[in-house]
């Protein structure tokens, strides 16, 4: 099956000059959605992961499902104010500013093995900053896993030392 | 096993007055969480739903794992400027002012047997207003399905004429 075909390519979203690769078409189908998400398992296979850490909101879909078939317990990251209790707090640098990311305390025991995912992978700011708020919870990163690369903008430089996974590239 | 005891409680959240209740720990425990995801899908066994519709963000936790297990497409209801395609928006009141919520135009086909997820029922406005974006593109909304319901708002006389599905009641 070719994953590509559920995924829709949106000029100029959401600003002018990105192409914005919307998943929405795969979750809506239910074949392609279980294809991509046992694509994604077989990445993860043997990892031994205890959580699957994801980033919201497009990270939530395969990222829950995820979790629920490794048998992991799932982490939500979410944007500033989202979560209700004790936050560690990570900013990260925009092209105009910053922006920040959010993470339970208590999300995350000392040594537990992590899976992070998101759809795509871009800048890799987000996913950086992810990484920083597990490692800063004692977490151990064994992959840093997402749906798309695009790979023109370098993101997996920025997660250097981490193992990467995408099922798809784009430029 | 008492689901409630995944659920926290986190007071005077998102503002003074309101006791928010916080499913991470239900997420983060693996065990308690699929059997979260057993009891909501008891509740829609047999209903032959085309696609779960979920409220971003809480509801597409346990919408996406609910979909998966019922081999239906999954669709999500998002906050304005979120969805990059064609969109239907509803608006809906708050306690002071208004907020809007969006459906990809293309995301339900007439006729199609709809569950509606979230998190929680509280006011029913957001439920609500996503039934009438269900509606408006022709899907037949079988079940409003929820984690939890705040028995004291009445969200489910706002759902009226819908069948609603909840786990567990909270004042």
């Amino acid at each position: 099956m070719d994953l590509t075909s559920h995924i829709r390519t949106i000029p100029h979203f959401p600003k002018r000059g990105i192409a914005f690769r919307d998943i929405t078409p795969l979750l809506m189908d239910p074949a392609a959605s279980d294809h991509c998400l046992q694509m994604l398992l077989e990445r993860a296979a043997d990892l031994k992961i205890d959580k699957v850490v994801a980033i919201e909101s497009r990270g939530f879909f395969f990222g829950s499902m995820m979790a629920n078939k490794l048998n992991a317990g799932f982490v939500p990251i979410r944007k500033p104010g989202k979560l209700p209790y004790a936050i560690e707090k990570e900013f990260y640098e925009l092209e105009y500013g910053a922006d920040s990311v959010e993470i339970h305390k208590d999300g995350i025991n000392k040594g537990e093995r992590i899976l992070l995912h998101d759809d795509v992978l871009a800048t890799g700011g987000t996913a950086k900053a992810a990484c920083n708020l597990i490692q800063r919870l004692g977490g151990e990163i064994v992959q840093c896993n997402f749906i798309m690369e695009l790979v023109e903008l370098n993101g997996r430089e920025k997660l250097n030392g981490f193992p990467v996974e995408s099922l798809l590239s784009y430029p």
